[in-house]
């Protein structure tokens, strides 16, 4: 790809992300590109959208760069794998798994990017819809996870699933993690569920604290259609959560579908980048 | 003990419980003892209080006897603890750690507690005190655990943890499970924490999906005092909930104080039972 | 396919079981099919080896019926894979994963059978190659699982694990488990790994008592090469087991190259089954 | 106590180690004390023991001074705890929870329990006895754990536990680890177990990957009697592994008795020492 236009996101309401993204800009613009910066959005807890900012319409970002941890680049993902705009993240000290640049890498990483030496790794995205009544009420897409979980109580929640219309259990749990690949070694992992290597084409189910001690994260084709239905928690209802933001708060009667999404995340690596690079320096594997 | 007056326990709101209930009072007055039945209280989810009931007054009860799920026996425990009431606990189909005594065995299992085959168990409460500025601002007991977890929010909490004024960790996760030997086989089990038998003097901390994977469940003397502090929660206040009942939302500047109780339960338990019999059934270990 | 040859491979050193191959027999001639027994071979502790038996060479048998537990089907699976033979599981009382038809259903799931209403399901299986000096000393294939671990001695072992020549990590276990899906619920299971819907290309790997609590399952795609290698083992060597089986005793020097086969076992799956239903009714999840 | 004659203990065959002791040696008899080195055992794999060395008899010694890893402090606790001299460990750049001084604090520390600015803390150790047609064939005792498990054999195996005589499971499974507190962070940790506090009076079992899901740790009174049994292994004996080494190999008639031993090891903590800081700088508690 020929990369004139860049977008440049970060939350810089946090001044050690706003100074960062000033030395990326720099460096961009000293290589004759087009930086364009997103905005803060003050009803977005997550940071920036990019339907709500100053930059050019669609298609016409050829790459985005998303400075800060992996947060911020779940909160524009959504918005990124819309319009195809492939994204490369850089970190500001802890290293991310989405966020894989360290900021004093930034030079010789971004010259790699724009001299073509890099691949890109499409991720899978889920999609979430919400049915009620035979009628489809909410939908949305996550990079990570969706996550149904109790809520503010002490009880255990109940909910039937399906796979591909097939009965499969109905855990009491605290609730349940469907993960992309990606999100493997975010929530899912914390809840027992096993590392994925990115590109392969499944989406896992992770109880979380089942009641039932052999209810075990399970791997399914990401063509898999999964179905979570008449969902029991006592005193109020379920939160929907995706990549980490409460959605929506489910009522018993409502029916979840979550399926592979039309939607891809393109990710920019670097030439020589090793995801188990990656994984044994994030989860301290020192043998 | 000489057992002449008895308090009668269940949610008779539930038909099955109410018919338990009348055979239970049925056989306890054949065999001439004084039975005193609870009300309902209908601010009170999970069933009977002592305190609101039209029995008689403190130790005038020798023996409470509970018919439903061990859900039941929680819910009463408190108040039966305060003036030291020994309980028994009958199940209505589903074996119970706490109600072990199955219907069908009601009659058997109850003379021999009244010929005084049996023996008492007396089973450790935690007390979790909530301060701020250095005021003690609520407090309550607990017979299986005191947890501190995540509100309505996809994010994880992070706390201070201190044993005895030692520093021991600031996890992220979802919460954490503070819990009794008692409750080692509710909550905090399906949160990966052990099986503990029932008189340990000890006292278990079980993360609940933390974000590091090293750390697990601690036990510690039941006389050590655990401190929660500095509690993080974005968006939302943590959670306090005791014996699964949401019981106060905790701001980060407050502290929460975690120890032993004074008051104990009391739980008789008939000649030749086997705590391990419980389990494996509970459990399902067939070997 | 038309179904004619039949081979019925079973332990019928036990006695129940060459009672199940009579009757089975019995059934299959009074459709007239042509039945081949197998026999027991005395040094072969798993019990039939399709190659030592007085049954017709390469191809000419159609089906293969195996009764037993799974541990019978693995111990055929081997040879049956090398000639293409779809094999179809009959269990004397215990559900297995690879015996899923219950003796009483024989007559009527061979019906459907014979009537063709089943669909095949292919089995990824493993190769493991013993390299030595850039020598391959001996190889082998596995339906379920890998495994190297520790030999007598109570010392951990330690060891390289390298995927597509990537550095992974050099955990200090008990050992490792590398599964095909068909493996997930096996011994991969009961090392914390998740389970996985057979058909995926997909190969798990899953230390055994890690040192290191985040040396956790990971997932890899099925076109994957492994590799372990510059293995540690105090006192002794350590072992190589291939699907339950001791196969080789590995020196340090020695290099394991695992990765997909070529060979895949054709399962027979009548109509209407459910993995899912065999999962909930194996692992007991009653919810 | 008074120390005046100390026993100094490492592995100094190894080079790195030697140079340490020396440098131990060195510091204390220029405080005046008596150092007794101990000797290499050709046929013992762990160093040092105590009983073939040029050391004075029972009691002579004061303290014994361990230089080394954790290993090498399970080497000598045998027979430190049988003649009741008390230790403490000396760490050569890796922090172990027996051996938690720096060498780099060699001096300060010392002199602090020189100036008896220390305290002791009492280490509970398991005594194994192996029974054969009511005879006691063998016993020993073990600071870290006990360990029964399967042998060169890619089988489970299968025993029956019992505790007091009660039936607790037969499980199947790799083996079983019954582990003191002070191992706990240990080789049971590896196999699921919870960190135990080091003082407290019980012991776990940890099943080692078992087939059953839900057969899960378990803590028991350290005043408990814990019988292994009718131990099933199919091809080969299970092994008997106790602080790391294999001492025995089981056959299924033979019966393990387990119980707290009447030794325990004497542990010096210098003033100051906080059992936590160990734990989250060995597990890498960041937050």
């Amino acid at each position: 790809m020929t990369i004139s236009n860049i977008g440049l996101f970060g939350k810089i309401q946090d001044d050690s992300v706003a100074y960062a993204v000033i030395k990326v800009k720099e460096f961009l613009e000293s290589n004759d590109l087009s930086v364009y910066l997103g905005n803060t959005t003050s009803s977005d807890i997550d940071g920036y959208r990019l339907d709500d900012q100053d930059i050019p319409p669609d298609r016409l970002l050829d790459l985005a760069v998303v400075v800060g941890g992996d947060g911020t680049m779940l909160s524009v993902a959504r918005e990124l794998s819309r319009y195809d705009i492939p994204a490369i993240g850089i970190n500001l000290g802890r290293l991310g798994f989405l966020t894989d640049i360290p900021m004093a890498d930034l030079e010789s990483s971004l010259s790699k990017v724009l001299n073509g030496k890099y691949r890109i790794e499409e991720r899978t995205m889920l999609k979430c819809t919400v049915e009620e009544n035979k009628v489809d009420i909410c939908s949305g897409i996550a990079l990570n996870d969706i996550v149904l979980s109790k809520s503010n109580t002490g009880r255990l929640i109940e909910f039937e699933i399906r796979v591909n219309d097939n009965y499969v259990s109905r855990p009491r749990s605290d609730g349940i993690i469907i993960s992309t690949p990606t999100g493997s070694t975010a929530y899912a992992l914390s809840a027992g569920g096993p590392i994925i290597s990115p590109g392969l084409p499944i989406i896992s189910i992770s109880p979380i604290c089942p009641h039932t001690l052999s209810n075990r994260p399970i791997i399914l084709s990401e063509t898999d259609q999964i179905r979570v239905s008449a969902i029991e928690s006592r005193e109020s209802r379920a939160n929907l959560v995706m990549d980490g933001v409460l959605t929506h708060q489910v009522k018993g009667e409502e029916i979840l579908h979550i399926c592979k999404s039309d939607r891809k995340l393109k990710l920019v690596k670097i030439e020589g980048f090793n995801y188990f690079e990656t994984l044994y320096k994030k989860l301290g594997w020192q043998g």
